[in-house]
């Protein structure tokens, strides 16, 4: 494990392929026969203003999978699960096609995150989750929050 | 059937939810649970710059499930299946969140359509398609083609 940047256990990151001409793109995000897909429960967009923090959450049982064709957004995910080989681990992201990154994140379940637009410009995120959004498997606390060693600054 | 805006048979719109604050906007696209998933098999985006056009497409087998949460697009839909009862008709369908239009489109298959960007900034298609990509399911026109009574300009 990369000390400056810690992998937490069930977190994946994967390069996504862009095809680009000078009409536009096609970006690729999932298919059905790769093995990130997990099932389909729900698609839905967030976006994010510049420097606008939206956190934290967690979810008890839904995978998401972000991208962000749109912008850039720092993703800061912590491992506080009792059972995890990584408990205590806090992994920073920065993704998305403003900074030339292009890449499908997976989050697994149990794990709190948070994510804050760093690009100049409004960013969108892209999620496919394994569920459908359902309001009883959702955990919030504050952006402020002390029980998660980060303070949120941008940059 | 609206003689202005004739819908083709086995295309539909809904309007889509919109949840906005301060700090951003959740938009829905689309759940498991709902009448217009009908299967995953891919989900991409694809960008168009303003005033490009992408045409003419149509997949044998794919249904498309398109929304435009960046930007806005013209989507121009022709029909000449020859069984259909909507046979002939050509429907302009003008969305995007860039005016205020956020709505899901599906597209059945055996459709002809295409697109131009049409907001002032690129404009991002999200495309939730029943079947993952395969070239050998679909036909390709150039723009320009007569097989199809439309001629693109913008606006």
């Amino acid at each position: 494990m990369d000390k400056l940047n810690p992998f937490i256990d069930g977190v994946s990151i994967t390069a996504l392929r862009i095809i680009s001409d000078e009409r536009g793109a096609v970006l690729h995000m999932l298919r059905v026969d790769e093995p990130q897909f997990e099932g389909f429960g729900e698609l839905y967009f967030s976006s994010v203003k510049p420097s606008v923090v939206k956190a934290w959450k967690r979810h008890h049982s839904m995978v998401q999978r972000f991208t962000v064709p749109v912008g850039a957004i720092r993703l800061v995910i912590y491992d506080d699960r009792p059972e995890s080989p990584t408990q205590g681990v806090l992994q920073v992201v920065e993704t998305g096609m403003a900074f030339g990154r292009y890449e499908l994140i997976r989050l697994p379940a149990m794990v709190w995150y948070g994510f804050i637009g760093i690009s100049e410009t409004e960013s969108l995120i892209a999620n496919c989750a394994s569920l459908p959004h359902c309001a009883a498997e959702v955990d919030r606390m504050t952006a402020e929050s002390m029980a998660i060693p980060y303070k949120w600054t941008n940059p």
